[in-house]
């Protein structure tokens, strides 16, 4: 299993306070240690770091804190390998061109069963049931559609084709195109949409603490998604298992509730240290 | 117009001798400044880095430096911006996957005339004609072969493409899928294979100076493929205009004459400083 985290923000947001929490689960507080990957969206473009090395520890990763890149939409993933070996080609998150945008995709979960893609036009590069999954999505996407459907139209194959794939396993998702993000949970997602008035938060791995009143203004709106929350004095929201979200400038657009239920214990739950 | 750099090898070899004196010819030595890029294949997967600041001053570029990741294919590009604007969605080298591979691909030049990919299953992302280009050469690729054919058949089918896009303009190119790379040159292409028995060279662009017998083995193959020389006391050899070259290993495999020429201006011949 691993651990993902995602922004979508109304204003470009410096991710660090939360990633420098997260990636202490990569070797730290917790064992996440199969290699990280974080895209920062950038206009259309992204700008994308993976390594194979442990996130709490890889300087690819201590680059990216250096540089303290904002975006409106960034996603994070810590692997814990349960399927293809600990390579670059198998580190999230993943990215494809679809409808001549960039998709990113991170996944936290088990398909065991999935698609063959091997004579697709969109096919996996590595060996993760993560990638192929991710494959088969944007595969089905550009067969229903030659161009870029609206929104809601995209959020509702997205499920469609989601709970598909869910049949094969665990699957727990981030998936962004830049503009918006939609967040699937089958076992274990959470998030927070902060917002004016600002306050404080502390880290739950290393209790860093910040003041968001210094950071923000009283327009802004920043939505944090991750597996288990990072702050111990937030209120985060648990999505329900099959629930979906769509987030747009850091607000909820659409939701479909799925069925709430007590953490699963997937593995990971021993690990949560959420308050 | 812009600068290309290429490295395929036979073990696994770093960059950095050839990439300093490179990217000084983004602001210092030559005016490439609207953005940088650098892909290092590592295995099935790609580490790249992008950065719409100028390769010389550019952070990124000096976090790349400072790993010193080793590659048996790299391919970094310098941009003087002629179609698009300066942004990561524009900045070579591009990246796609076909046949389950990641394919980069880097160019220097101007087409003028390029198909319309609006409503191509492979489409570009940002506004420029280099990408344009590679995803009509991925979107006929894909086409013509579901499977991935021989290398033999790749080069064939690339020269065809090429050899269409070129007539839209200047298409000077560098392609690698972490096997082999491809070199196509329509004004200025030049490359080197070192060999035993290695010496020692010169940078143009700053005077560094490298043994390389400090760093490789007897059986060392690394062919270098660039714009214009990096060194002032090595033999490039010059691409004739519409030739094509398949390395492989560090060795030419494949290579297609094209019509011996001298240098062709194209407006950046004033600062080629080759010895």
């Amino acid at each position: 299993m691993c651990q993902l985290l995602g922004m979508n923000c109304n204003t470009p947001t410096d991710i660090v306070f939360s990633f420098e929490g997260f990636r202490r689960r990569a070797g730290l507080t917790d064992s996440h240690s199969d290699g990280f990957g974080i895209a920062f969206f950038e206009g259309k473009g992204v700008r994308i770091f993976r390594d194979n090395q442990a996130g709490h520890s890889s300087p690819i990763a201590d680059c990216v804190k250096q540089y303290h890149i904002k975006s409106f939409n960034v996603i994070a993933h810590i692997r814990k390998a349960t399927q293809g070996e600990v390579t670059i080609e198998n580190t999230h998150p993943f990215i494809r061109e679809i409808w001549g945008e960039n998709w990113v995709f991170a996944h936290n979960g088990n398909l065991t069963s999935f698609p063959d893609m091997s004579e697709s036009f969109c096919q996996p590069i590595g060996s993760t049931d993560s990638e192929a999954a991710f494959c088969y999505m944007a595969e089905q996407l550009k067969n229903r559609f030659r161009k870029k459907p609206t929104e809601k139209q995209i959020f509702q194959v997205i499920q469609e084709i989601t709970k598909e794939l869910a049949q094969g396993g665990t699957f727990n998702f981030i998936l962004s195109n830049g503009e918006w993000m939609i967040a699937h949970c089958s076992t274990n997602l959470h998030y927070i949409t902060r917002k004016a008035p600002f306050g404080t938060a502390q880290r739950i791995d290393d209790d860093g603490v910040i003041d968001f009143r210094q950071h923000t203004t009283e327009k802004d709106k920043v939505t944090i998604i991750t597996t288990f929350p990072l702050t111990k004095d937030e209120i985060w929201t648990k999505m329900e298992h099959g629930g979906f979200v769509f987030f747009k400038d850091g607000d909820k657009v659409y939701e479909v509730l799925g069925t709430p239920k007590e953490a699963i214990d997937d593995g990971t739950l021993g690990n949560a240290k959420a308050a």
